[in-house]
């Protein structure tokens, strides 16, 4: 488990680069599929404006890593700091690509984000597969979302017509149906709404490929944790390692999830409010074609799901507990995940229990990530992901890198959107610019 | 988990000591405590007839290891070979000392041998903890057994009148007198039976004590497997390890739990019937008073049951599947644990996980452990404990002792009722004998 222990820190600090303005530049907003993969090709083209800088990232979990090895790519000094990476909420995570089967009706932006990074995926996955030679075992075989009461039917067709709305391809399902393609579904399913766009994969092989390409890229990883800031005239200089050696960068990427929100160094208003939300998940060895889809359900008001691996492994999650920074594994948790899946999947009672972790999700007032310039010079924030870490990534990648390159680029209304200063940022970088003068 | 692989042995024996028909001797039969205590007196100032015997006893787990101790303690040359000393059905034992709340209405025979085993234990752990310096946490106050539906509290008057005609010691608790001793407990618990006298003890503790004694006697624990029985005239005359090292011993005492019913060397109808019955258990951090008693109840037609630890962990326990010998802790068994610990004891929803594991109990087809001299001379069994090898180590040392002396000593009746011979045994004998004349 991830921690970032705030530590005092005085730092003499050098120049610096101006970039942290350049966000306001054009918009061109989300225009489908093919823009996307035009997207992805830019940021792989694109000559980095700002290439050869030192940028160090602090957080090792699938944002911090991805943004990290994009950096790497972009030909930046890369330096990563974590004590452990991979070990955190990315460790903890089932892996489902799931845009369209999680949206919630208040959240279409989310769903605009989480559709991005889906098409930005598969090339993700095998870029990432060719520099690593690690298979992240992408799959995009679908969600099937069931239902068993008459109320869930009722939900089930509300949102299949909000989804049609949204112009989203979803099919419903009969009962009949449901057990056609996925038999191991419990009998008193009475129908489903499949989502065959949405995909999967396994976030500890994300992790071990993105640490495999960094290597090979050049980037170092540290295995320290950072206890503050670098600054020097109200810019982000670098970080202070707990051993007390000091990395200097021209960019801060902070990718800490749940401990971002507190980082010394940083004054009132520049760091997000994010805050953890405990996931509790257990791991089955199944065997292949046990399940043939993300199975989801809304099982006694909680959202339960199974997700198969390749290798035949079923990932029951998951809960959601505000618990602060507790990631005990808990006797209730692991009741509620079993109680759940049993239902929606009666033959996972046969299966072996692989192993069980808790995990700290970095979640937002607004649900939505904090992603670029902070209201600090320097300092650029890629966290606040809450249940979307492994989805977002590729989207949060290309975003940093874009904003590294001096500006949101193609991202415009997405850096609005997830932009770190949503949350009064602006007044506090206003103060803190005043203060400086 | 300990295994013994069958392999074939070729070994040439050497002369015998005859002592296989001392088990006809007198019967004394069973007198209750202070006999008890005069028994367990008597084996340790008994001057061991048979002494520097040369002793192989097969099996680590707690039987096995409390006859080396005893053993040792007599003056023999013990050695002891188990790839993994208390790692199999010790290891996922509860350590429930509770003869009386769990007696069932026919099976009177073995609420007897627990009951003389109860009373030898808190000697026996008190002796334990001088020579190893090992506390392993006896504990004697009481189990708890509680009962929800009118159905359940009718057993429970049954059981109560049952209990008290065989003349034990318990007292019918109302749901409020209940509470007020186990404040934890549901509030749907509309009664109990408390079994003051039962007991319980950390099997773990009780290894690592048994473990510290016999090297402090100077027993020899070889981590091996064995191979198979060293045989010479139909005699049992060593054992031959994996490693194809041969232990010659004068007798040799099988404890291999759920694996005694095949050794090779040994031919058919010598060895006990005994079936792996396999449980699982979890273990819970609690605190310290979470619970004052072992707290069992009928939960949805399987029994449940709490035990708490002086360190506050909670042990919940435990499943009962005939599965062969599948050790996998699966989805289904922590489901039920869960379940059924949380109808008990709601609280426990908020405890952290320690661990959870599965083991191989010995069951024998009358549910009597297998106790004394086989069909087949220089062989002794300490096997088919099922559920009670915790409850019963200390009488089946004491037992084994007496008959490494020559015969049952003040054990006559135990020793019929656990006789190796009464599954054909004795037939299986005779012509064993016959063959080899």
């Amino acid at each position: 488990m991830r921690t970032l222990k705030p530590v005092r820190t005085a730092y003499p600090g050098r120049n610096r680069l101006g970039a942290s303005d350049a966000r306001e530049s054009g918009e061109t907003g989300l225009r489908g599929g093919l823009a996307a993969l035009d997207r992805k090709d830019l940021i792989r083209i694109m000559p980095a404006k700002g290439a050869n800088m030192d940028v160090v990232v602090v957080g090792g979990g699938v944002a911090g890593l991805s943004v990290a090895w994009r950096a790497a790519q972009a030909g930046h000094a890369v330096t990563l700091a974590d004590p452990s990476p991979g070990s955190g909420a990315t460790h903890a995570a089932a892996g489902m690509l799931a845009p369209v089967s999680e949206v919630s009706y208040t959240e279409e932006p989310l769903l605009r984000l989480g559709l991005a990074s889906l098409e930005l995926w598969p090339s993700f996955a095998a870029e990432l597969a060719r520099e690593s030679g690690v298979d992240v075992d992408h799959r995009a075989e679908g969600t099937l979302d069931v239902a068993f009461g008459a109320d869930d039917l009722a939900a089930l067709d509300e949102m299949a017509g909000f989804m049609g709305g949204l112009g989203l391809r979803v099919e419903r399902l009969t009962g009949r149906e449901c057990r056609r393609v996925e038999p191991m579904l419990a009998p008193a399913v009475r129908g489903g709404l499949l989502a065959p766009g949405d995909a999967w994969v396994d976030p500890r092989r994300v992790t071990a490929a993105l640490l495999a390409a960094l290597a090979r890229r050049g980037a170092t990883v540290v295995a320290e944790h950072v206890a503050g800031l670098a600054v020097e005239g109200g810019a982000a200089r670098g970080v202070r390692l707990g051993g007390g050696r000091v990395i200097a960068a021209d960019r801060v990427v902070l990718a800490a999830g749940a401990w971002s929100g507190s980082l010394d160094g940083v004054p009132p208003g520049v760091l997000p409010p994010v805050r953890p939300v405990k996931g509790q998940i257990m791991r089955l060895h199944g065997a292949p074609g046990f399940l043939g889809h993300c199975v989801r359900g809304v099982v006694h008001g909680s959202s339960a799901y199974l997700v198969p691996r390749g290798d035949g492994e079923i990932v029951l999650g998951a809960t959601q507990e505000e618990m602060g920074f507790d990631t005990r594994v808990t006797a209730g948790g692991l009741w509620e995940l079993l109680r759940d899946a049993r239902e929606l999947v009666p033959g996972v009672t046969e299966l072996e229990v692989a192993d069980v972790c808790a995990g700290l999700r970095p979640g937002t007032p607004d649900n939505l990530p904090v992603l670029g310039p902070a209201a600090m010079e320097g300092l650029l924030l890629a966290t606040g992901h809450h249940r979307g870490g492994v989805l977002l990534a590729p989207l949060t990648a290309a975003m940093l890198m874009a904003e590294l390159d001096g500006g949101p680029g193609p991202y415009a209304r997405e850096a609005e959107v997830c932009s770190p200063l949503r949350f009064g940022g602006g007044t506090a970088r206003a103060a803190f610019a005043a203060h400086h003068r």
